[in-house]
């Protein structure tokens, strides 16, 4: 009886308790012996090669043991709505810090740093973008997505550590709005990017937007070609829910003005 | 029993009388209850959920009264092919000015207008360009078209009617010369074309380029990417009749030269 | 005695009896042997060495024999600020055709078309901008310049006649507001300008922005460096005449937000 | 007798203890009618038109009252060397957050960031970049830096708060290695660079870097050339302390290798 | 019984003998009545529709004799390895000069040039390039084959001799290692990019890039699109002999940071 | 008594006695204690502080002496007008060749490398390029300059050694035709570009255009700013023997057509 030799001996996948993260946790586990579990919340009982680490990110210390032993991570920790600044200057911020830091710290050679399409979502969605167009965060929590991106590119650059940035787009089930049929990543989709970005040989510092192979496109990933994500699903599955109609949106309507919908409108900005 | 909700109301072709608006006529009925259908020639008897509305684009009074109780307007009328500059001048240039100013008047907010290659048909076919590429026309017509894209680059800055400029290749049955094998647009491709045009919840102000999925491209349509048009015919169905030879075209036939191929010598530049 | 040679030996100035046409009436006297004078308004005495030709831009006969004789056009005539389209369309569509059609009849190889900043205007004033920028017309009067921008465009690939295209800041003898402390064009500056249009042995289609050596800039000369237009005077001379101060303007006062300024409003479009 | 109207009536300047604040202290007095002095440390008494608000930028009920009834900020204040992540965190990235967010609050209209050469510190100085490379930060003082520049962006596009981010170079009374050479800023050109950041009537968010006229030049300001703003001195006056010679510096001298010259090594990455 | 016409007569196919020169030997005969093969090396015996011309491209005599009559040129002689400077100039520099000089004196219109990704091959990994990036050669070889494409663009622009550069990838029957996953080029479609090239009514001088359609892409073949290459298979066929690891190359390993793959150290630079 | 230090020990200049080579021989005395002259052709006698080196550029061994012990090298060496391919070849690619490859044998990190505008000539006179835009030589003499740009491209990425290629424009004392007006360059900025391209601690590989601060100029140097050249000189001195007319050159006078003037006709394409 033969076995095929699994890519990693030990991954670490950071907000496994998060939606995604709970996506993630069965399905990544062909690509390593042991993928450790990291969350602030409760993750329930380890599996079947499984570790459960539960730590706040915001604990240097934490993390610096989280980090021990492992060959990468996928960084997909923290805060992950629109939230008041300082609770995401402590999930996001210095959570990401704490992560770069400790991975440098042992010598952890690949990230996949699950950014946003909030990192970008002050576009309009006539504007089709690629990865070189400046940042236009919508949001505290897209403002951090940014800072993670910027805190890569540097470890990088300083250090060698090499992380593809995920700017992941709308990962659920289905689609129900307009904005979804442009923005939805499917999960075997996100699962993909995963992958190419955790097995491409070199990534150096990669920033990929995450949408499935839906008809319209809002993100050009032609920066990114070398990593060959050829995403196979489209959200013309979805298009019963979501019919076309002659209704022109509002002008005043978020939802159908900005690639990030109507996160602009959620932040905390005028409530505390 | 259960109907489907049309998408509108109330659609405008203008130009139905022409080459493609007899095209378009039976085949956009899906899309609204009531086609108005407008041209300066007869158009026969109005069928089932048709209007008939007889009248020249330069005239603004009847231009106005055309216009009124639309939702949307595929502006297709004026003259489609080369012409005296005076000729054009009030079929294309004043008539797409009525057109607009009605629509400003009676707060219409989406236009299709029929743009054309020949707007940009003095690029050479060695050049590959997409809608920044500045405006090349080749033709008193050409420059008709380039006014109507800046008229309503004008008309959507200043009151947010939404224009897409479709930059129509060679729309026709059939594939007879070899420049066509590069700008051939088929029936249902148009119709795509116009479909995501009309019903894409915003579309701003955008230059797209309708040809079919042929193999050789001169036009790129990724800043249109957030329309989604996605043509399905080919010109390959052509190529045995129009078979390829190593006999290379002279330097000086236009038709292998220009983007906008003989055009250019159509011109009654030097006739009058 | 020794005369020099005056580089041309008639030179054609349009719109001679406007604002611009008065202030070059005398000042290009020195590079033809004879200056003919154009205008559909009164034009006075034909000084020496100058002809006189009244007539409207219009009327494409009266414009061939405006036409002929002459080595290069200063084409400044047509209506100059907004007004109803139709007045516009006759004055600045049909006559800036009928100054190219005569000009290719007649072989004449270069004109300087006074095109204007309101080709542009709709930019804002935060967004520098160079010749390759897509045009961005802010009233009826710049679509008619980004008209006659396309049609010389078309006559130079067509025919060979070579176009400065000058895109005229605001020419007057002083600066009384915030705007034109960007957009102001000395008289001396805009000779310099047209001399180099008229004196650079090869010019091709050129646009140049034409604004004086102010300290602010919109407007980027760089695709024209082959011209050398290098104005010498500044709007720095007028700072007293309009103070800075830290009071912001109104975020939809038009003056302080597009290049055009507050010609946006001067439209016709809700008045006939 | 007659007074000049001062432009503001209040201006605040944080980090007024600090290297650059004690040279504007004095120097921008004549722009306000009151200058409200803010620091973390000792500023000394309120002299004649000053204001003194000790604070930690990091509190931010502190700098609530901090920006009550200022017309406009220049924001110096924070952490300007490299040091612990922490440190930078709270008084750089929580500090700058509570100053818009203050602003917006009380509806300051305009900002002038004390942004960094390090928040492009990483590119190679034989790359002369502008204002749309994207950020290459050298340490973690400059990724302090591109969050505000990022939070700026973000509150310009929710709320309209106007940000000029300028990129200082090196503002220092003299010059004293090669790569000042490049980077100096004088006294009066930084003075200038504020002052046009503060006076343009728009400015929306710009990026201005900040280096006086010398001769070597890595930064191309054309993107903001709307601001006008005109360095005067240059390095040159210090060309005998830095005399040039033929003796190259060795491969891995990070001085003479990146923008931001050896601070990529002040990091406290290996230290603590 | 009808034959269809060959669309050459006569094509003349250089380094016959060679690696690719075999594969090709037999597939273009459809293209031409007589192929005429060359090469400095033994090509055994001329089969049917075959000339063997025996020659050194070095020799401007020989090749004179070699061009003349024939309609178009595939020209893939010369040292397709690294070598030492001086083979390489005279086989592949001035080789490639006298086909050009003999094309141009016999009046062919029309060559395909083997370059080869070695004319960009130290562009790391991480970086996708499109036709329009700066050659970045990786060895004498290389060099050689920018200087072809140099050599080649001046013919067109002189004499109008069209070229197609096409950019080798990869040519082999299979894929034994990573890289050669992103620059696998199948023999197939190096039949459909030489057709394509040859067939084109209009070439002027276009640079293509020749890898398959493989999932990682590390060329952008958008600026060559009126070529109408498409290319149909796929390295995925090779993936099981080349697993994806999780274990990542070591930073100094050519085979993973450049285009070129170990070619650089290949070169004599070191060894006479 | 003081002396003050020279940059370096010994400087190389090869082309000594060519045209710029005299030029250039007293006056960069000031850069080194010892420069080193070489040229094929008689250099008359050593002066004080000259070492004189008689040797072909092809002869490699003696390339290989005359590169010993030097700091840096000026390549002026080789052909400097039109000639038939093989003595170019032999002069200036094997001759160049010889040069870089002594230069890494012995360890030199600098040369300036005497290009030319040729390697860009057929540029239209009407097109502003920066060193960004693809080489069009207009000649074999232009190739070879193409040809040296890329090899040293080649050994800066390969082996470290720096290189300032400058495309010389016309570097006489004084101008005598109109488009020397754009492309003359000052004996002193000339020496002023080779002092930067000296001096400057760092260079990489970077293209710097030749022309003095000429008013009309068809080179843009901002990528090659921070090597801080400022011309000082002006072509307007000499406006008075090349007048101004308004006598349009003809279209198919090619020294006013492209770049390179008329070499693109002094070919030996149509002699031997």
């Amino acid at each position: 009886m033969t076995t095929t030799k699994k890519p990693f001996k030990r991954l670490l996948l950071t907000g496994a308790a998060g939606g995604l993260g709970k996506v993630l946790r069965e399905r990544i586990k062909p690509w390593a012996d042991v993928v450790r579990l990291s969350d602030i919340g409760d993750m329930g009982e380890a599996g079947e090669g499984e570790e459960i680490f539960q730590a706040d990110l915001a604990d240097k210390q934490a993390v610096l043991k989280m980090v021990e032993g492992v060959d990468a991570i996928l960084h997909f920790g923290g805060i992950s709505t629109e939230n008041t600044f300082e609770n995401i200057m402590f999930a996001n911020i210095q959570g990401t810090y704490n992560i770069y830091e400790a991975a440098h710290r042992h010598g952890v050679k690949r990230i996949v740093f699950a950014s946003s399409n909030h990192a970008i979502g002050f576009y309009p969605q006539t504007q089709v973008i690629d990865a070189d167009d400046p940042p236009r965060p919508d949001s505290m929590y897209g403002i951090s997505k940014v800072f993670g991106e910027q805190l890569s590119r540097y470890y990088f650059d300083r250090t060698g550590i090499e992380t593809v940035c995920l700017r992941i787009g709308s990962s659920f089930p289905s689609v129900n709005n307009p904005r979804m049929m442009c923005t939805w990543l499917s999960y075997d989709d996100l699962l993909e990017a995963l992958r190419v970005s955790l097995l491409t040989p070199r990534v150096g510092h990669t920033i990929l937007f995450g949408a499935s192979n839906n008809k319209r496109q809002w993100w050009d990933n032609r920066k990114a070609a070398h990593l060959g994500f050829q995403p196979k699903d489209s959200s013309e599955q979805f298009r019963a829910d979501v019919p076309e109609t002659g209704e022109y949106p509002p002008e005043d309507d978020a939802t159908f003005n900005y690639h990030g919908g109507k996160f602009i409108f959620d932040g905390p900005m005028y409530k505390d």
